[in-house]
């Protein structure tokens, strides 16, 4: 099943393995006539990039954007755009034991099943994070249309292991959060919680195991309106395009699963009007009533699971002699992925929304810049 | 945009408003040969329909399933199936007012803004759950499908308000199961807890308010090797059609949102061998890793809010005048949609795991019987 | 597989089968506000219909319109709009033994082979022509959108057997050519050759035969600018929705199959300014350079083949026995489905056309009127 | 609108411009497990190439396959395969006055109108027919997996200008007749008329015309069953499929325009067994009826317009000075495209061919060679 393109009216194309030649993406569907940056795509990717902090996986690559097609005179042309970054720290010698002995919770056995052993394993091929290096690049791009339409889209961590960052931030001084997100190496936008989640990530790492996290994501200045009922809806776009993200677990909109132990009366947004407009009170709606934008922020968070490659011994099968062992993941792994990950659902979300914007013509096709 | 189509091999295709003439579906791509009962299909609508129990709101409506294409001598024949129900119970003079008064975290806003005022508002039109009757048509339908293939799918009410049911269930006895389920009016298999949790939806119904919840869901004996990294991801797909139903606002896939706060260690499920087969020694992966399902049963958790129409005085906003003002919504509502939802929860996710099947060619579009 | 919806923004869902309960169709994404015609869509149906003139099939059906969702208030909302034609005339005994002894050129053989025998064979099933009653209604109301924006549509018989209209018409006076189409029985713009065709069909059916055709098809003030090279050219998509017409047999655009035989001189179009528009001298074209709209007519032409239903005793075989036979295949049938056919091949490049301007945002997806 | 992406199961998507860095194409849901040639995918390059003959285009491009992803351990892997060519011999500074004086039956006017002007027009940019050198990538793929199951396709120049070869071929002895063609650089049959096609074009050649052409395609052995009526037709998704080639002005199906001119007991295809099967005496059906396969060939032909791009002065309009005028087109261009397109009807009908297999499940997704 060829099911590595993405969208509608915008798609993206993914291709490329995490030892193979190089890792791209082919964006299909950027209005024609946006000013194109290489570098705006690569300061974006460098927050994926492996190695950027000590909490990362050490894999030395320089994940350096290339353009391949799609730009001409520094213009987008209408054209499918197609961006690129190599590999070059390849080491696949480790993962031939794991094509025996199976990694737990790792896709060495579904994918078996499913490719019949023909599935390119090096660096878990088309299953490795670095797959999504081209969400990024294509993110990247989205951000850049949705920008010139004033609207604006943050994602950060929220959660590592237990520290949970629940203050509400109502981003209207957009770019000052965005630097405060830079300066944190894990992400967070909370000063006293960067700390605590970055020891937290130390101490797991250095017991050889790995943690979870929450990355939560707004958008904002989203017109209302957008959207639509049933498998249209928001939810539903966003779901599935958040879920392509290897190790999510979990996605919850404006109040999420604390809705579910909520009265009406606690959880409705009252209308209130502000400055002549229409707004909420509060937003537990995430922006989003009926699967529709409603003007409000939108919101939602995801779980991140922790890291199935740890150095923690596990008991596992080995599928040779089929008999059950123990196994031990050496290499470079990240001990949390949380803060690599921010980008990617900002990425994501980006890529969605600019689609939804194109399909219901509030976005034009060609931009007269 | 035509977004009332959903999925790939097997697409449902939804009409009809809640005050029109009718609610439909078109289920299109189940297999040629499958012997059709409507019997079946009423029996799972009923779950659904309102004035079930004392519970549920009283609109009085038969929601007698009717069959207008597809089937032939009492079987499919690889045409579209078209499945109605009538509306009978129809008020629809108290729904003027919301035309002026927004209710809080209904659909009338993004609606206004979306239809520009040209949508079916009576009984929320398209936005009303009783569209959903629709799904379980057609996910009954599925269901029967599946069962052939020895794929058994049961979704339950895990929680009401801050009741919790965290007991794990391998339903194993399938069938013990569904007639537990059956018997309580809240669709719970905790014979205590069903107790508690009627109590309190008697207990905000009798305030005029209304409480959320829980579903759980789990589809057992579903092969191993069946999705696909990034977007052919089951949660993607899954995600994707749970969203559509309306009032869902957050799903977690497996250990899902406590994922966030495990370790690796806790995390990972360690492969085992029983009875020669490859199987994990717990299912904190619900199921699913990198996308492709491992054998081991697909569990998720979907979260529902409150119904948003209570009676409860509320703050709001009236459109014509452009002034705050107070709404009350009288009529038929449910103080608790989780229960009804439940049966919608396992309809989609049949439809999207059969979908599956037949895309990989698991199971075959002509089923001689 | 389910393949009975085709577009992307306006999207058609065909149901029903020919001796079943009714016809139907799911018009999803014709924008909300609307005014809606039962009358306009009868006057097209009617042009469909069995029994209309001397020379179509004395099937006896009424064909009357009804509307079962999506309309509100005379005008669409938005929802999907369902549209159906009951079944009246049902004969079904003459079908039975079809099941042994194959119509030539008919479907017996690939529908058995595709449905392994579970398909509803009376009156041919989903295979029967009165299946596109349901294109009629659709293109129906996506005319209404288009003459909104003052895109006219029109086709026309072109030829039957060897008797062929070659004149060249601007249809500037769009509704006198269309009177003048309503008041020739085979739909001919052309008053002698109208006649030689009736005469040609009496011919062909008295002696028990049947005879094919070409139909033209035109669509003025469609912009320049829209569609796209390769997969989304106007030729692939308009191509697409006309073959799933039954019988056609092939479409040209502009010069079409002659342009095979012409030097590039010859079929190039020159540029020209006129009223200070630029347009082509001719339009050889079709009104379609690089897959996208030159602002000129889009114009095209298909060939339908003589009904496969002929009582001329054919060969065949009987695949009971396995033996070769003989076949007489008596009943209501037309002896040239092109009259009929002509308001098909309309309403599909309506539905094509409307769908290429609502995803382009050329056309909103709310119209004020 | 993104579209650059065509199928279903099989997906290819096509990026590069003819004077950008590069062309190339994603083809994703080859089975894995297929082995991998990249000399016969070059040899099949080779048959589109510039400068094959004398009578090709002299640009002077290698067209030198290279593969980027989805192959390891030279089998395919399931994962997306990235092929592409460089573009070495780039000289685009003539391109640089048709933004001014529009080329007749060319994509200047029509591509400004879609893309605002920022279209990358050296070379034409993505409508040069350079960029199916992707589709020719992926058809060869296609090809390999359908051989395997003994399915086989060829294409064949049917005319040049008036020169038309009707005789009829069976194609028992599949590789002689490929290796007929192969020697013929008109990509024809039959000795003598390939000799009178070739002189042909050096006549329209050296006075700086062009010619038009035929193509006809033959897939053998494919099963009966696979398609269905209306808009999964064969011929719906092979037409789509096909007018995605640059030229191509009309399709005709088995008998195609003929039928028209034809009696249904002229046309009709009576069935006959041969070999205890089930076949028909002739076939105008083109071996799809119903849009469903019946076993018997698959049979089209295509019209091919003449290139556009001639030295023969002609009228055309200056944009800029909105002024008519006169151009002359020199440079690199073939005088007769048909030969070279030969090989892309021809992949084109493998990759719709190979994805109806695939979403059918009549090949697997793994293949186990």
């Amino acid at each position: 099943m060829g099911d590595n393109t993405f969208g509608n009216h915008l798609k993206i194309t993914s291709f490329g393995e995490s030892h193979g030649v190089l890792i791209g993406v082919i964006v299909d569907g950027i209005p024609a006539g946006v000013n194109f940056s290489l570098d705006l795509i690569q300061k974006e990717l460098n927050m994926r990039k492996p190695g950027q902090s000590h909490l990362a996986t050490p894999r030395d690559e320089l994940d350096k954007a290339q353009i391949l097609s799609g730009i001409f005179n520094n213009k987008t042309t209408g054209a499918p755009i197609c961006l690129i970054i190599k590999n070059e720290d390849i080491d696949s010698i480790k993962y031939e034991k794991f094509r025996e002995l199976l990694r737990p919770s790792h896709i060495d056995y579904s994918a078996l099943k499913k490719y019949g052993g023909f599935a390119d394993y090096r660096g878990s091929g088309r299953f490795s994070g670095r797959i999504t290096a081209g969400f990024v690049m294509a993110g990247a791009l989205a951000k850049q249309v949705l920008r010139k339409h004033n609207i604006y889209i943050i994602a950060y961590t929220r959660g590592i292991g237990s520290i949970v960052d629940d203050r509400y931030y109502d981003f209207k001084e957009f770019e000052r959060w965005l630097s405060i997100r830079e300066k944190s190496i894990v992400r967070s936008l909370h000063p006293e919680l960067s700390k605590d989640m970055i020891k937290k990530i130390e101490i797991v790492r250095n017991s050889g195991d790995s943690i979870g996290g929450l990355i939560k994501c707004v958008a904002i200045n989203f017109p209302a309106g957008v959207g639509g009922p049933l498998f249209n809806s928001i939810e539903s776009n966003l779901s599935k395009a958040i879920f392509s993200i290897p190790a999510i677990k979990g996605i919850e909109f404006g109040a999420g699963f604390k809705a579910a132990r909520m009265k009406g009366s606690e959880h409705n947004d009252p209308w209130i009007i502000k400055d002549s407009k229409i707004l909420t009170e509060k937003n537990d709606s995430g922006g989003i009533i009926g699967g529709i934008s409603t003007g409000m922020p939108i919101e939602f968070t995801v779980a991140i699971k922790p890291t199935p490659s740890i150095e923690v011994s596990q008991k596992t099968v080995n599928i040779k002699t089929m008999k059950e062992d123990l196994i031990q993941i050496e290499g470079k792994h990240d001990p949390c992925i949380v803060p690599r990950a921010v980008i990617l659902v900002e990425a994501m979300t980006a890529i969605v929304l600019l689609d939804y914007l194109l399909l219901e013509g509030k976005i034009s096709s060609v931009i007269e810049s």
